[in-house]
């Protein structure tokens, strides 16, 4: 085998398995990539990658083969797989058995709602009627409908106004979900890291702004979160972690609805887009803490750097080579931390992100904005 | 050629080398490394790379072909193959005219001099008799012997109490320098950034401390170092880089006699042991500036992000596995940045180091100093 206890097989090639890299880079832990295709964002910057599939089970194996444990970038690899990958004796971390709970919504908000925890109202529906009878229970259209797995980004969510509406989600395959609209008055992430052991540390919770779907800004710490609420997020996302063995990274995506209850909209079970801003602005950046859990060392301490962190994603769009724009970009806010991830452009894409910290909210946020923005779109001729 | 603007060559595949390739990751920049051996440091974090001899003109061609800038891990690259790769169209940064500075220390006191730098009295030596004549003229032995080229970390360099002592230095082949032995209350390093144009920023003057000759702990900022030679020592940096036309990181290592001189003791034109800190205690970390200067990119700012920074270099000793000891170091001082370079135990080698950032000096160092101590000696099993 020849790897030590510091070789982690790492599955899927994103971007988040890029940003794992740095991190492994200062533990001396070595990565080895199972990279979708040869120059993904992730195998571009980590030597130690093979290219293969991961709903191949063979070529988990391959990649799992000496590794101390297995981590992801996604939550697409198969149950199956991992449970078989378990009994050979690697070891996954997330397990299987806590990772479902990131893979299937349905199955997430039923074992939450068991335990207790804050969830919308749901239901497993198994057409028209059965969707029209949950509207009725709920008070009536409108009503979300999502497919329960493989949604992302706002892909497989539908916001219906009847039965008819809903044709889309049905005609998917997949199984559906309805959830009552909640009316929020904010979107927030709680973040920890979970050891095997059980210690945990949580990070300051956050507020994450969306446009189409796509988490666009997050500021940290979520502005003006009442004491209560801020307590409740974080104790939230350590029940959650705990009642479902999480070990790694777990992201708890919430609503702050407008009648005054936090519900759990989302669970991701490594590192997420709502931790960006961990790299520069907190004293532990959350794919270091998802390294240091996954392979059962010390967690570190989480507390923030400066008093605000802003993140914006840069989306692809008219923007061909966002490299070219650094001059520009750099120029114009040489403070942002630029995360650029080596993705070919497409419309809508996350392709990297910035992040500015700052004394000042709103002139933070404004500078966080402009080197975003310069970058997606670059400086016009005439500016 | 097929490599964009923010395709960088570098030589030399030691820690500086590996620790470039986070900043890059975050920028979006390639690296293509020009390794010693197939798996040294620098070459198990960066996927392009070859393996091939810094003193080859081939093989630097090989690797600065397509590539927009050529940048170095070390000052060991032959000056006239950087001249033929400038002839050639390659942009080395920084370029040979400069370089030469950093490479040979009796060109570098001789034109310090000439600018009107402040450096210890110094010359060329022939053989033993021109050595006596020199002590003579600074009030006798002690005098410090080195070799004008090729000494690093306390090699190459003697202090002798008469010509006979300097039997070594004489014996070694090299040329010799002499220079007077400076009593110093202590070393400082000051560093700054410079892209072509002429655009500086320069980091906070930081406190290093030597032991057998190999900086052992940096403490930035300086303590209590004296507001005029806060700007002095900036300044003089400034004013080196601009004099001697540096691009990317210039350290300056410096002497504050004490007869209240500060004095230039040595010259790095790359990123440097006492910049380390910069990673995480700084807004911008000197590898970050490195490669925003080398690139022509507008440089990030300096200033730190906490009120005290201390890193602590770990040593070669008695351990074998350094990444074993891990778990000990991250649970007894968990806020500790461990960077393990991925190199072969030697006694006195670097193999890593360890920051902590904070608010009381005292406390600061004995965390980072605790850190260091348990990866170089790990505990023992009474602990």
């Amino acid at each position: 085998m020849g790897r030590s206890h510091t070789d982690l097989a790492v599955i899927g090639g994103g971007q988040l398995a890029r940003m794992m890299q740095p991190a492994a880079i200062g533990l001396g832990i070595r990565l080895h990539l199972l990279a979708e295709a040869p120059d993904v964002s992730a195998a571009q910057v980590i030597p130690d990658h093979v290219v293969g599939d991961h709903s191949s089970l063979d070529d988990l194996r391959r990649i799992a083969e000496g590794c101390a444990v297995v981590t992801f970038d996604h939550e697409h690899v198969p149950p199956e797989h991992l449970h078989t990958l378990e009994a050979e004796g690697h070891v996954p971390r997330p397990g299987p058995h806590a990772l479902i709970y990131a893979q299937d919504k349905a199955l997430m908000r039923s074992r939450l709602s068991e335990l207790g925890f804050p969830v919308p109202a749901h239901r497993v529906i198994d057409g028209p009627e059965d969707l029209d009878d949950f509207a009725d229970t709920i008070g009536g259209y409108p009503v979300v409908v999502k497919t329960t797995r493989g949604g992302y980004d706002g892909k497989g969510v539908w916001v219906v106004e009847s039965a008819d509406d809903a044709e889309e989600a049905f005609a998917s395959g997949q199984p559906i979900m309805a959830e009552e609209l909640v009316f929020f008055a904010r979107e927030l992430s709680a973040q920890v890291a979970r050891r095997p052991s059980g210690a945990m540390v949580s990070y300051p919770v956050v507020e994450s702004r969306q446009a189409d779907g796509i988490c666009k800004e997050v500021v940290a710490p979520a502005p003006e979160l009442d004491a209560g609420k801020k307590v409740e997020a974080r104790a939230l996302a350590r029940s959650i972690a705990e009642a479902l063995d999480v070990t790694g990274m777990l992201a708890v995506e919430l609503f702050e609805a407008m009648d005054g209850r936090i519900l759990v909209n989302e669970l991701a079970m490594r590192p997420h887009n709502t931790g960006h801003w961990t790299i520069e602005g907190a004293a532990t950046s959350q794919f270091e803490n998802h390294l240091r859990a996954v392979l059962d060392l010390p967690l570190g301490p989480t507390e923030s750097r400066a008093p605000w962190s802003v993140m914006v994603n840069v989306l692809g769009g008219a923007v061909e080579d966002l490299e070219a724009q650094l001059p520009v970009v750099l120029e114009s806010v040489p403070e942002a931390h630029v995360h650029l991830y080596g993705k070919a452009v497409k419309t809508g894409r996350k392709l990297g992100h910035v992040t500015v910290l700052g004394d000042d909210l709103a002139r933070t946020i404004v500078r966080a904005r402009r080197a975003a923005e310069l970058l997606e779109k670059g400086r016009t001729p005439d500016e």
